[in-house]
């Protein structure tokens, strides 16, 4: 009979203590969702956080983001491996930009790279002093999930945005991990963003590149003749790297 | 001959100078959308712009919208009828919070009524200075949409939302009026926030209620017992104000 009530207090404990998921559509948001035990997962679909997953997936050792293009030339006159990238553009005199398929190449195994990108990295150092982030993209959404669900604290989705604005693909993979994390009964939400990422992913995961068809981002690329960075950058868990920040840049977790 | 090429001119003309649609989440937001031609259609369905629409329906004269408790009681002072609300109560010493209900009593007729909402008349004191305003709730949806249809310039849907966050219902009424604009031959958008808002509302319409069953707002006034007010605000249409802001105050259109 004790143990009966026992269990029953376990289980009443448990519902009381779900983890929450929230989504914070933009980085000039973040103050409003501070909760210092939230892992935070920072989104730049397009194509920050797809290109770290991928230079993970081949060998980079360290990436380490930093907020402007001075900085990133001070770390390459010191020799480093280093990343530029504004409205979509490599930035001259740089080698790298925010491309998937830049990070494919043998040269960058085993190197420290440092990176400037036009929002990814913005959403990664507001969030990196006072949580844990790691880094999210469709291509190691099973990775990411998992990860999430073995850790067992409330989430908290970072978009990248587009200069502070709410952007469409960084939403759809937030929703496409809330799918999965509230499936989970360890897992709760009550929180609108939240559920709108959820109803769009479920139009869109049918066929993600038709969904975005129109959206800024995707048409921006087009024009910069990137329709093959977009293709790639929407491939579902293709990698199971999850990226984390830790002291100062981001390594293999 | 030039009759024809005059035409193809004019039809050139006009597909350059479609009127765009954006849709801003949340006040915070505001300052990224400024864009001194649009037509600001503010926002806060549940409850603040739906008692604003109701009260025009019922004969007010005026509404003074006013950011603090304190001035609403110096209002209050000099005689005026006021309505305060925070966070989903009426303010104690105050006659009339946010409740549309509130405002369906002959003593509003031809009154002039300052008002202090937690969310709404923070939307609309941000914009009413730089933009032209008007209010929208799903309650004057239809009449919303022609004036905008009629009026032939940008938009700017400011969500009220909830405390600067995101809120689903007011996302759900931009949809609902941005679903018809780009039925228009004279409204384009390449705003996510917008695309976004069409969508959850091609989700939502065929039931908003259901819809919004665990939305964080309609959540927090259900346990308030204000289901009544909720099923009430959610009516589409039953309205042909359009109240709009004009120095100092809002007025019928």
């Amino acid at each position: 009979m004790w143990h009966l009530a026992l269990c029953f207090i376990f289980v009443i404990n448990m519902e009381k203590h779900k983890k929450t998921i929230q989504v914070c559509f933009t980085p000039v948001l973040f103050p409003l969702y501070e909760s210092s035990d939230a892992i935070v997962v920072v989104i730049d679909v397009l194509r920050a956080t797809s290109a770290i997953v991928t230079a993970f997936e081949n060998g980079v050792s360290r990436i380490i983001p930093v907020s402007t293009v001075e900085e990133a030339i001070e770390y390459k006159n010191k020799g480093y491996l280093a990343a530029a990238e504004r409205d979509g553009i490599i930035i001259e005199g740089f080698e790298l930009g925010n491309s998937p398929f830049g990070y494919m190449q043998e040269k960058v195994k085993g190197k420290d790279v440092v990176i400037t990108t036009t929002n990814g990295t913005k959403a990664i150092n507001v969030a990196k002093n006072s949580h844990k982030v790691i880094i999210g993209s469709f291509l190691n959404l099973k990775a990411v999930t998992d990860y999430l669900i073995k850790e067992n604290k409330d989430v908290l989705f970072l978009c990248a945005g587009w200069k502070d604005k709410f952007n469409m693909e960084d939403s759809l993979f937030a929703g496409a991990v809330a799918t999965e994390l509230v499936k989970s009964s360890f897992f709760e939400t009550e929180c609108d963003s939240t559920t709108a990422t959820i109803q769009l992913y479920s139009l869109a995961k049918a066929d993600l590149y038709s969904f975005l068809g129109n959206s800024s981002h995707r048409y921006r690329l087009a024009k910069l003749n990137l329709e093959k960075d977009i293709r790639y950058c929407l491939q579902e868990s293709i990698s199971d790297k999850v990226p984390i920040y830790k002291n100062g840049s981001i390594v293999d977790s």
